[in-house]
């Protein structure tokens, strides 16, 4: 791993032109027909046989309440095998209490962001284990990652969201890692914030601290998280205690499961949708027995095994698949859609990396995927957190924003009088037409090279990961906290404390 | 520039499991809707708009057979100024002639495609000055590097043309080249070929060699090329000369404006677009009034000048509007549209040069892009041919072609009784199911990396350019020229020679 010499007056060169920095913090709408894989004969075919997988196979959920649940709605219970048969008609009355979109509030208003129709959000990456730059190479990620990427996540105006598990903090005991990352979130960031439902103690922490930002939790939801199903057909305590606390304090899951084709689920793709798709229903049905009307997205997460190496693949055609037809099903029970950004097998940022996020982000887009997680900075298959990819991503989601926005029709940008007088042979460049719009006529970009081959050459001969390495770094210098009162700020404090001491040495991990 | 070890059985190996290689030859059809962004409206008022200027402010012709045929077909000339004002009844009388779909002969008849529809056809990269590699660096192209791209053009399974103008060999008059290319491109290669429309001289020689491999030219043609419109709003010589005897000859134009926004065109979209149409629709209508029903492709080049550096930016928000509007205009007129692949301003085959690929590949096939040039290969704003991104862009053609082919959903596919024996829980790896259908059940990926870390890190940490470098030396170690009549060789051969002491000293491109 190279170390790179950092320039000073450089670095503030870079500060005073960064356009990704100027830009509104905006949620993108996407105006366009979504794009869709499945006709109206498939996706029925797909709904009755999900169905039949819930009435005839069934699916385990490995905790108590989850079980007492769903027999209090009627469907048929083994509580040996701590497994369930849910009928379609108490799925599908289930799912129809859930709200269609709804808003996520952050604890600055103006950050607050819709859920649902054709509204897109982007979100941090979660759940990487390692932390990856030029300076530091790759190391197991500490608190000090963490920090850094809420930082940035805060200061990308294209991301929706600041904190979620972005990257463990190994320097933090695990049981009390929530409450540290929690707190960062709160304080760095008043964008809205996502915190582990790992179970019953971690969310019932996650709630407390959001309730002293936020006073009460009643009205739209303020923290959430996603419920990964156990695929094949099993929900685990841990991921039903979160929903169930989650639910019932009417904030936000995300019903998730990793369905990997040839694996976790059949090697055919309509089996491996029709099995997510009987998974996300039965989380979502439960969500809507414990609360009716909280907030939850339909979430795809399914992906084929790779065939020489037996692990996940990510970025792949089968991906593009799962993701538009996940959003067909979604749309068609009327919940809002969660998708994924920057999934990729790549260990560097490079063509790779950079080709199979692509490979995610225009089918979750086209397809109309109302919340897009892992929108920034995956490597190796989500294990490490990279902060260049970080920023390549970045521009990427400013892109697809500028994109989204679409362009004007009208007599003042048809420009008849503009061309004529130019006419034949003649340039654009200096009419008055063009002066006045130069400024803001295009997506000005904060990472691509658009130099002379030589002029490039004689600056070093960079590539785009050396670039984002400038840009992050200058980002990092440049941040400052949102403002936030000193007293939330101390009763974060005293919480973590408290809980610190409370939960030292117990494992909520076991 | 890093010289690579070449290990003699590393590459065998990497022979015997070229996924890509294996990949028959088929054209994609895209049976998704169209991705669109023009509502009918803005579509009529862009229509409008480039009729005005067609009748208000004309355009040139810098040729005199062409202002005569406007001139006799109605359209108001003033020879002094080689000016025309067309009136919109004429163009859209004339364009009706055009027909919507045609086929394109390749001397293989199994490589015949379809042009239009919802078929889509990749070609390779024009124009490029350099060729670069990691052997070479970056050079002056040479006509060994013309040959290896054809070579590595005719091997790829998911290109549908071998021979373009995909480097200039600059060990070759250019007076000659195109002699040269179009014997290469017939004798390493069975695909479909295109060849430079650059004056009458050039154009008569190409269909004088395509009439040795292919006897009579009428039917379905066989050749074919670009002709740019020097925007704005001129036809200049050279091409109206390729134009005429391509059109007159029953042969393939695609009628390409560069469009640069800011420069060449109006800053804004609409006016970029509605020039791009204007000049579109003179040119098509001319082909037409040379010989109705000669086939013919309506071309977006249009994107943004970059606001720092003054050059054309490729790869931005404004090139996917302009590729999907074009699209757009295309069906409107019922004409095959002809966008754009791999355009990047890398220098390298990095993250910025995948990303901004796809920016250019996603919309062009969601938006039912006929005929993507410059689909492999193109760096550095179209200056550099590079082998390497040759291999990261086939490799993403080959998905894309994966990706539209769709997947079943049956009772087969649907997995069922499987989901239902696998239970919660359980694994899909080894059912029946699964082994039955593993082997082909996939993409195949030629390039990615999808090993764990610490063993991709111990094979040497390759970069994604590396792996490609590997590929495509394996490519031309193993190239086979497909078989050609010996007589049709030397009737090539002679030509060549013939022409070569006619054209000796002559400068074609002055």
């Amino acid at each position: 791993m190279r170390s790179m010499k950092r320039d000073r007056s450089q670095r503030r060169a870079q500060r005073l032109e960064s356009p990704l920095l100027k830009r509104p913090f905006r949620q993108p709408r996407n105006s366009m027909a979504p794009m869709e894989i499945l006709s109206p004969e498939q996706l029925s075919r797909l709904h009755d046989a999900s169905m039949q997988i819930l009435e005839v196979t069934g699916i385990d959920f490995l905790d108590d309440e989850a079980l007492a649940i769903w027999e209090k709605a009627g469907a048929k219970v083994d509580h040996k095998r701590r497994h369930v048969w849910i009928d379609r008609g108490l799925i599908m009355e289930a799912i129809a209490a859930a709200p269609p979109s709804f808003t996520w509030r952050a604890r600055n208003p103006a950050h607050n962001i819709l859920i649902g129709e054709n509204a897109i959000t982007f979100g941090p990456s979660g759940g990487m284990v390692y932390a990856a730059n030029r300076d530091i190479g790759r190391r197991a990620g500490t608190m000090e990652d963490f920090e850094n990427f809420v930082k940035l996540s805060q200061m990308c105006p294209d991301l929706h969201f600041a904190s979620w598990e972005q990257v463990a903090p190994h320097d933090v005991p695990s049981s009390v890692r929530h409450l540290h990352r929690l707190r960062a979130g709160f304080i760095l960031s008043d964008k809205a914030v996502m915190e582990a439902a790992h179970g019953r103690v971690i969310t019932s922490d996650n709630l407390e601290m959001a309730r002293i930002v936020f006073g009460d939790l009643e009205g739209a939801p303020v923290i959430g998280d996603v419920i990964n199903a156990n695929s094949p057909l099993i929900y685990d305590d841990r991921m039903l205690g979160g929903l169930i606390s989650y639910a019932r304090a009417g904030q936000v899951t995300f019903i998730t499961p990793f369905i990997l084709a040839g694996a976790t689920g059949p090697v055919t793709m309509a089996g491996a949708l029709a099995q997510q798709n009987a998974e996300v229903l039965a989380g979502v049905a439960l969500t809507q027995l414990v609360r009716p009307g909280a907030p939850v997205v339909y979430g795809g997460f399914t992906t084929n095994v790779d065939m020489k190496s037996g692990s996940p693949a990510f970025g792949t055609p089968e991906t593009a698949w799962a993701l538009i037809a996940g959003a067909q099903l979604a749309r068609h029970y009327r919940l809002p859609y969660r998708g994924s950004g920057s999934l990729t097998n790549a260990k560097i940022p490079d063509a790779q990396a950079a080709y199979e996020t692509m490979w995610n982000l225009w089918p979750a887009v086209s397809a109309h995927t109302n919340l897009i997680m892992h929108a920034v900075g995956w490597l190796d298959g989500g294990l490490t957190a990279s902060y260049e990819k970080f920023i390549i991503d970045a521009e990427n989601l400013a892109m697809f924003a500028h994109f989204l926005e679409g362009f004007t029709v009208d007599d003042d940008t048809l420009a008849l009088a503009s061309i004529d007088q130019v006419g034949p042979g003649g340039h654009h460049f200096s009419t008055p037409h063009t002066r006045d719009r130069f400024q803001d006529a295009f997506y000005q970009t904060a990472l691509a090279d658009r130099l002379g081959y030589e002029t490039w050459e004689s600056a070093g001969g960079w590539d785009t990961a050396q670039r984002a390495h400038q840009i992050w770094t200058a980002w990092l210098d440049q941040f400052q906290p949102p403002p936030l009162d000193t007293g939330v700020q101390e009763a974060l404090n005293d919480y973590v404390a408290r809980r610190e001491r409370q939960l030292e040495g117990i494992n909520l991990y076991d």
